[in-house]
């Protein structure tokens, strides 16, 4: 009997316990939240990730540990790989918890980035955003999420209210500032590697944000190959550099067909969950798969999959349950402002039965808006 | 929040707890055993179904009610469904319990069905032996499964052995004689009705049993339309007629191009395992929509698909982990000779590639003779 433990016990845990079932596996999940959504599906120990007490318990309890939640301290993290085997590794982690060591490793690996510069105090920022030239976004280094801990400047003159929304947090967490990607798609590929090397990724991912957050999700995207097989080539790269266990997504900006690399996610990936119905192996099952030496399963998409995130409260259910080919996950949440609380796929062999299922879900949740981006890519 | 209960605990429960979580579902199982397999992912009483105290808590727990077990005491159900909704209906579960009472319905609703004669003595089996003919099967009329409560009778002067077999149970569990058919395929219908009376099946599966349990399923079997139709269609009309809500499963002979209703399965069953991959909506998440009244997902399939039934003890995963279509069900139970302990199921877009994966995992595992049957029929 196998104990898989999950640090984080949001949605993703929850996912990955029920798609980790089947393995045989059992999972222990630890959270800070008593009620945490992973929870009504696996047990639970409640505790701070620095509460070497509840770590340890959870260490004990737990054969191989993994994440749900990338901003687990990377100190619990290491303290944690000294006792039990930790995919992926703390230093993979550490890195894509920092915007600052992770575009330098792109760049170290070839992978294009936009601009950036480390801000450490008000004279860099002023500099900074000489060379880089407006517009640029100021973000903190560490713990940003969801789009949240960024100020858009849309010119130099916004320097001072930059400064004011983030400066504090220069001595915390540290701050970048990037240059603003006029970019045409965001994209994204998820990736899995094993403790052999072996990558293997689903098909790209075009990505749509609203106020930051992921709203909507298209696979395949519609790109030519070339640039489908330089995304997966990032991601080959970057996981083999950071001998990367698990599952992760690049996201990535696209502009005059140059890709430029945004940031890594380690672990599954919101814009990975169209795999469940959408791929033979959904990206829950591989991470699992990885994370305990199993061969991985097959990638290869079945059909097109369009995700759509509900945020904030979950709409009329039955509205996707009477899709052909809807498919519907409410996380089990209580509902509040910003918050994931569920998503939905539809799956269609056409782009164009896609098109006709997303009209069709828009227009009958109201939802026409989140809907239409998707929509006008698949030419509908 | 919707909590479903289930009575029994034990694979079936588990799926369905597992298939329903997305459906933002929680779920509480009722066993007679506490180590019961559905525990590992849901909350459960544990008690005997006929402990009025137990069930009461169990009933003040949940919304709805449903069966992973189908001998649950008709009088428990019944008395269950005074307090919750319960679906299928007791009514529909005691006649499912009896064989003499399914068969005399089949009959009634023009579905044709072996001979079959009612034994209450031993009188009575020298008549029903001599009327129906030998080969024939005795059988207990309640709480047989997986083939067992069964004695075959080859010749007529077999009826002294047969008697000694299972005579005492004529007065407990009843008896019933059966015509023993010899049949070229076994079929089986899964279908779904609803609250409504929408009904929907998947497509028809074909069976191979050894030593009475089943061994393997396939689907689409590889018969003609008309035939499929006439079998969806006494299935059909079978859930009509007992106002069923909910999955259950229709096993039939298959004989001279002619079907006989051997049994209704009145719960989700063995035989629909495969649509967990093989198919748009499963037969877990189906059952519990039709349940809970929330519209029916898609019964088509994706591809081909051929369930392995793993008995006693669970077989190298890994093989069927490196199978493009391979699918691993591990249901977390210790080994035990003759206990299904878990299935595989292998999925492909063509009959050729399922033929190869079935005939790669078989070699590997040393299960020639499990897959045989399967590759044959597939023209392999
Ligand atoms: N340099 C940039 N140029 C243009 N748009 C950007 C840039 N950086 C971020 N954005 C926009 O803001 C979104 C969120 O930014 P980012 O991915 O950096 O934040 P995050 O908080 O880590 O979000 P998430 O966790 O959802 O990925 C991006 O998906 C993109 O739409
Ligand atoms: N009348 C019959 N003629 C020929 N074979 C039969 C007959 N009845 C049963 N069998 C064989 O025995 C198997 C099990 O029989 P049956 O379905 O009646 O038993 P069960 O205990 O209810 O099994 P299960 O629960 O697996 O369906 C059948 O699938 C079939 O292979």
């Amino acid at each position: 009997m196998t104990t898989v433990g999950i640090l984080g016990g949001g949605q993703l845990a929850r996912m990955l316990a029920l798609s980790g079932a089947p393995l045989g596996l059992r999972f222990l999940v630890m959270d800070t939240a008593a009620d945490a959504c992973a929870s009504q599906f696996a047990p639970m120990i409640v505790g701070d990730y620095r509460d070497e007490q509840a770590l340890g318990e959870f260490a004990s309890k737990v054969d191989v540990a993994t994440f749900d939640f990338e901003n687990v301290p990377a100190e619990s993290a290491r303290w944690l790989a000294d006792r039990v085997p930790v995919f992926p590794n703390p230093h993979a982690l550490a890195v894509a918890q920092d915007r600052l060591a992770e575009k330098t490793l792109f760049r170290e690996l070839g992978i294009p980035v936009p601009d950036f510069a480390a801000v450490d105090s008000r004279e860099d920022l002023e500099a900074a955003v000489a060379s880089i030239g407006a517009p640029c976004i100021l973000k903190t280094r560490r713990l940003g999420y969801d789009g949240k801990g960024q100020f858009r400047l849309r010119t130099a003159g916004d320097v001072d209210a930059a400064w004011r929304a983030l400066g504090a947090q220069a001595s915390t967490v540290g701050l970048i500032l990037e240059g603003f990607v006029a970019f045409e798609r965001e994209l994204s590929v998820v990736g899995v590697r094993t403790r052999d090397g072996e990558f293997r990724s689903w098909p790209v991912t075009e990505n749509w944000h609203v106020d930051g957050v992921l709203s909507a999700s298209l696979a395949p995207a519609a790109v030519d190959n070339a640039l489908a097989e330089q995304a997966c080539d990032h991601a080959r790269r970057l996981a083999h550099a950071l001998d990367y266990v698990g599952v992760f997504a690049l996201e990535l900006f696209c502009r005059v067909g140059v890709l430029l690399a945004n940031e890594l996610a380690p672990r599954v990936h919101n814009s990975g969950h169209w795999t469940i119905e959408g791929s033979e192996t959904s990206q829950f099952q591989n991470h699992l798969r990885a994370v305990l030496g199993l061969p991985l399963g097959d990638t290869r998409m079945l059909g097109h999959a369009c995700m759509l995130n509900w945020i904030g409260h979950m709409p009329e259910a039955s509205v996707v349950h009477a899709e052909p080919g809807g498919h519907w996950h409410d996380y089990g949440k209580q509902p509040r402002d910003g918050r994931k609380v569920g998503h939905a796929t539809l799956r269609a062999d056409s782009t164009g039965a896609l098109a006709e299922a997303l009209a069709r879900v828009g227009a009958a949740l109201g939802r026409d808006l989140q809907v239409a981006p998707v929509i006008e890519r698949l030419g509908g």
